[in-house]
C-alpha cells in the first residue's frame, strides 16, 4: 500500500514464542550453546532471553507435540498507536481479541496473519532487571556477558513460511506499517520472498513461500552476534557436541548478512547473526528487487550453496496431506524432517 | 519534551558540509585513506560519498579560511512531515529559510541550533547512480566496494560542541524527534554532553559541552566499517602515512561503539565506527545516565584513556576569545591546535 | 623415513616461480587486489613481493604458453646446511644442477622432486630494502602496509598435485627434512594427500594426488592474512570485479585453516589464508591421519564442501594424453579448463 | 654467540610452573574466564591445559605463600639433543640436576638461568587423551573447544624480568640456542629487553630488565587466541567480573601482536594473545633493534600507552630489599603491589 506518510505505529518485534516437542533439550541448547538465560518458567512455558534484551524475555519456548511457532510479538510506538492498529486489524477481520497479558508484557491484542500466523501487539512491557551478581557498570547492557557458551546478544528476526507471499507481506505492510526492504521475484513478478521491517533493520519478518503449500510455517528464527568471528566460535561448539548446522558461516546476498543455520533439538531452524549487514535509514527506500539471474547473488554473496531442505523444511514438520493424514507426525522429528523433506522433493522434482 | 506519541518526522542524518582550509588535502585523505569517492565539484566544494551511500553524496567538503562543521543535512521521512518540521521552527523562531537545493537533494530549510550550529530539513534527494564499471551485483548496493585503503561503508553520526548541552538537546527533541538515547550528567544534574538519535542507532547526533564556552563548534564526524577489523587495518595506513590517532583503537561504554579518532588534515576530527554498538529498538527507551563513578565506563569501556585534548579541541580551532581577536587564526592549524589546547588546558586548571 | 634425529637443513620455504600465459593480467591481479608490490622485471619474469615478505621477492611470475609452477625456492639454514642437501640430492640422482642466482638470491642447487616439479635450495639472500616512502616505523615490517586492494602479508605455502603421493612425501622427507603433519589416507592406507612442513606450520608444502595421473602439475600457491575479516574484504573485491572465486571462505580440517581459492588470470589456483590456523611446537609431532568418514571432516571444518573441480583442475591444463596430443592446449585456458575438468570427471565417473 | 650454524636442540617452551597465595581462586580464574582445563591435582599442584595444547598440561600452578615463577619447562628435539645440552650446562655450572619427571612428562634435567630462573629440559612427554566426551572429530585438536568463558586455544610465551637482560639473553642464545627476534637498546646500546624464540614465533622467552634490581622474578604468562574479537570478548568477562586489566586491548610494535594484560588473582601478570603477529622462517634473522624514538613504537603500535606499573611489578612482590626484611610479604597481594609500585617509582624517580 502505497501511504502518504509511513505508518510509524509498530516499533519492534519484541519476542516470539515456539513450539518445541523435546522442552527441556530446547532450552539447554539456548542456554548451553547460546548463553542465555532461563528467566522463568509458567505452565508449559519457559521464558529466555539473550544478555542485551532490554524486556524481560524474548523468546517464549513452550512444550508441545510438534515444533513450530506459536505467536509473534510486536510493540506498539504509544498507547495511541496500538489503539489505532487494533481498531484496524478488528475491522479487517484479522483480530483474534485481547488477552490480558503474559510473562514481561501487558494487555495484548492478538490476530493471525491471512495465512494464519498467529500475532499479537501490545504497549506495556517488563523491563529486565538482572540479580546483583549479573549487574554490569555498562549500563546500556540489562545484564552482564554470560560465561557460557558463545552468548548470543539480542533477538534480531522471525521468517515465516505462506502460502501466498504477496498477500501476506501486503498484509504487513497495510496493517502494521512493515516496510518491504527487499523481494526475491519468479518471472511473474510474484514475490517468491520478501524482507520486511519496521526498524533500520534490513528486516524484522521475513516471509518465504511454503514449498510444500503448508499454511502458517515457521522457517527460522534469528539471534545476533554482531560480530562474524562469533559464528566461528559457535560453529565449533554446534558441530563437537553433534549439532546440526545446515549451512554457514556464509554471507546472504540479501541484507547483506553474514549468518549459520542450525536446526535447535526441537527441530525448529535457528539463524545466528555475524555482523549487522546494512541498516537502511532512507524514509523512502526504495524496494530491492532480484529477478532471474541475481537471484542466486540474493541468496548467496560468499561461500556455500545452500542445501535443497532450506528451501523446504519448516516447522510443524509436514508432508504432504495425504501421507500426513495416514502417519501423524512422530516425535523423532529428525527423522521425519528427513524423511518429509525427500519426500518433499521428490514431489518438487515430479512437478517440474 | 515528553509527547503523548514519539515524533516521526525527521527520519535521517542524510549529509554534512565541513570546512577545510587545506581542502585538496582533506579531499586526499577521505579518497586515499577511507576510499571514498569524489562525485562532484561545485563553487568551492567538494562532494564524496561512501561506498554504500544510498544518495549522491554524504559529505560536503568546502574550501573555507577555518576548518568546522558547515550545515547538517537531515531529511524529513514525507513531504508532510517536512512541512510540519518547517511551520514549528519558523514559529518558534529558529528559521533561516528556504534553499533551493543543492548537489544531491532538493529544496531544504535552513535553521539554526540554539547554539547557532546551521541544520537543513529536506524531502527530495537523489540517489547516486554509479558508472557502469562502479556497479555491483549485489543489487542492496549502490557501488562496488572500493580498492583504495580501507573503505568507510557509510555515514554514521555527527558530534557537536555546544555552549549549553541541555538546551541544544531539548531543541533536537521538541522540533526534531530526536530521542535521547544516553547522556553524561555532572552532579547537579546538568548535561555534560548526550546521545541523540531518530533512528535505531545509539546516536545520530551527539553534543558535548564545549570546554571553551564557544558556540557552535564541532567535535567530530563520524563514518562507519562495521567490523573491528577494520580499525586495526586503518590505523597501519594512518599511522605509516603521518597522519595523528588522537585515540583508539578502543570501545566506549556509551553507544559499546569500537572506535579510532583521526584528524583529517583540514583539522577536524574524524571518528571511524568498527561496529554497530548496540542498536536500540525500544520506542519508550529510557534514556541511559552515567553519573559519578561510572562517567570513566561510559567513556571507555575497553582500551585506553582519552587524551585531555579530546575534551577541548573542536573547530574552527578557538583560543580564548581576548586572544582570537588578536591573533586571527592562521593557516598552520596544526600548531594552533596544540596551542589551543594548551592555553585551554591552563585556564581549566586555574579555573579549577 | 624415521631419522635419530630431526634434519634442520632446510629452514623455509622462500620464493615460487608460476607461469602465466597472461602475464600482466596475472601482474595486475597481485598488485591491485592482493596490494603486491612489482619490484623487479626481468627478462620474461616479473619479481613480486608482499609487505610483509623480508626477502626481494617471493613472487615470480614468467610469460609462458601455459600456466603452471616453474620451480619451488627453498632456503638452507646455514651455508653447511646447503652443502649437505646438495651432496645428498647430487648422489641420489635428483640433481639439475647449479644456477648462478636470481634477481634476490645467490647461488641455488636445483633438482627434481620425483614426480618432476623443480625445486631449488640456495643459501645467499637478498632483504628487501623499502624505497624511503614506502618505509616504516614498525621496524619488524619491511615495507609498509599498501594502500591497495586487500594486501596479502607473506607467501605461506604452495600444494603440489603428483602423480604419486607417497614417493614424493617420502623424498621431502628423506632428502629435505619436511616432517609430515597431516595425510589423507585411502582405504589401502595410501595416501591421497599429505601436508609437510619444516616450520611451525601445519605445511610448507602439501601434495595432493593428481586425479589425471599427470607429474609435475601445481594444485595452488598461498598467501597469508592472518585475520579471517580479510578473507571477506578481499572475497568483495574479487566478486565484484569478475574473478572467480573457486570456493570459500570456509574453514579446513587440515591446518584449520580458514580460506579462499581464486584463480588468478593466467589460470593458477591461488588461496589466500586468512587465520594462523594451528602451529605445531612438538618435535616429535605424530601425523594427524584422516581415514573413511573423517575425511570430510579434514576437507572441511566449517562451510561449504569443494567443488568437485578442486579435486581435478591444476595447471599446467591437461587432458588425457591422447586428447592432449591430438588438440594442443589453446591459450584460452579458462574454457580449456572448463572442458578439460568436465572430461576429467567424466573419465572418474567411468572409472567408477 | 655467533654460531656456525644454528643450534636445534631446544624445540619449544612446553611448560610453566607458577606459584600462587590463592590457589583456588587462581585455578578458578584459568577455568571460568579462559577455559582451561584442570587435568589433575598432585601435592601442593594443580596442572591445567588449554583445548589445543597437545601434551598432558601446559601450566602448574602450586600453592605458594606468594606469587612467582616456579619453573620453565623446555622439550628438547632428540633424546641426543637434551644429552647435548645437559653435558653443555653441567659443564658450564649452571646444572641443578635430573628430577625423574613429572605429571606428564619424563627425566628432566633443571639448571638456572644466570639470573636464578628455575629451567629444565626433557624429551620424553606424555600426550593429552581426552575423556571421551571430550574428543572432537577435528583429529588435530586433542579436546573439543571448552563451553565456558573465552577459552585460549594454547601456551604461547613467557616473559622473565631480569636484574641484567643481557646476560641472560646471551645465556638463552649460547646454551639453548634462543635466537633473539627484537630488542630493545639504551643509549649505551645494552638491552632495555628482549625478545627470543626456538620456533618460528617472535618470543618464546622474552626477558625485560627488573626496575627493582630483582632476580629471577617473572613479568608475565602469555597463552594465545590466535583472533583479536577474542580479546573483547574475554575483556568484557573480565571487566565484569571485578578483574583488573592492566591494559589492552592493544597492539605493540615488537612481535605485532594484539594483546591484553589482566592478574590472575594470585598476583601473576597474565597475557593473552589475539592473532598470531608475524612469524620468522629467516634462518639467519637479523635481530629488530629499537632505540631512542623508536622505543614507544616497539612498545604500542596501536591503542593506549601502557601504566608505570607494566614497567616495574613483578611476580614475586618485591619492594626494596630492606623493606621486605622488616615487613615480609603479606597475603594481600593486591595492596602491596599498590604500595610495591608506588615506592618503585619514587625510587626511580629519586634516582633519575
Amino acid at each position: 500500500m502505497k501511504r502518504e506518510e509511513p505508518l510509524f505505529d509498530v516499533g519492534q518485534l519484541a519476542h516470539l514464542e515456539i513450539y518445541s516437542p523435546k522442552i527441556e533439550e530446547s532450552v539447554a541448547f539456548f542456554k548451553e550453546i547460546l548463553g542465555m538465560t532461563e528467566v522463568e518458567r509458567k505452565g508449559k512455558s519457559v521464558y529466555m532471553r539473550a544478555y542485551e534484551d532490554h524486556y524481560h524475555n524474548t523468546l517464549v519456548i513452550t512444550d508441545h507435540h510438534e515444533a513450530g511457532l506459536a505467536h509473534i510479538g510486536l510493540r506498539a510506538t504509544s498507547p495511541n498507536a496500538l489503539e489505532r492498529r487494533v481498531k484496524e486489524l478488528e475491522e479487517a477481520g484479522y483480530g483474534i481479541g485481547w488477552i490480558e497479558g503474559d510473562v514481561g508484557h501487558g494487555p495484548a491484542y492478538q490476530f493471525n496473519s491471512p495465512d494464519g500466523h498467529v500475532m499479537e501487539v501490545f504497549w506495556e512491557v517488563e523491563y529486565y532487571e538482572a540479580p546483583e551478581e549479573e549487574k554490569t557498570h555498562l549500563l546500556n547492557r540489562p545484564q552482564r556477558r554470560p560465561n557460557t557458551g558463545v552468548p548470543v546478544r539480542r533477538l534480531d528476526h522471525v521468517n515465516l513460511l505462506a502460502s501466498n507471499v504477496r498477500k501476506n507481506v501486503e498484509f504487513l505492510d497495510d496493517y502494521l506499517g512493515f516496510n518491504v526492504r527487499e523481494r526475491i521475484l519468479n518471472d511473474e513478478n510474484d514475490d517468491i520472498a520478501a524482507w520486511t521491517s519496521v526498524t533500520n533493520l534490513a528486516h524484522d519478518i521475513a516471509i518465504m513461500g511454503d514449498a510444500l503449500g503448508e499454511k502458517g510455517r515457521l522457517h527460522h528464527i534469528c539471534y545476533w552476534y554482531g560480530y562474524p568471528q562469533h559464528l566461528t566460535d559457535v560453529a565449533d561448539l554446534l558441530i563437537e557436541r553433534g549439532f546440526q548446522i545446515e549451512a554457514g558461516p556464509l554471507k546472504h546476498g540479501v541484507s547483506q548478512a553474514s549468518c549459520l543455520y542450525v536446526f535447535e533439538p526441537g527441530g525448529n531452524r535457528v539463524e545466528l547473526f555475524g555482523d549487522a549487514g546494512y541498516l537502511i535509514f532512507d524514509p523512502d527506500w526504495r524496494t530491492v528487487e532480484w529477478k532471474g539471474e541475481d537471484v542466486q547473488t540474493a541468496i548467496i554473496w560468499q561461500g556455500e550453496e545452500l542445501p535443497a531442505d532450506f528451501f523446504v523444511y519448516g516447522t510443524p514438520v509436514r508432508e504432504k496431506v495425504e501421507i500426513a493424514e495416514q502417519a501423524p507426525i512422530q516425535e523423532e522429528t529428525e527423522e521425519v524432517r528427513v524423511q518429509s523433506v525427500k519426500e518433499a522433493k521428490q514431489e518438487a522434482e515430479t512437478k517440474a
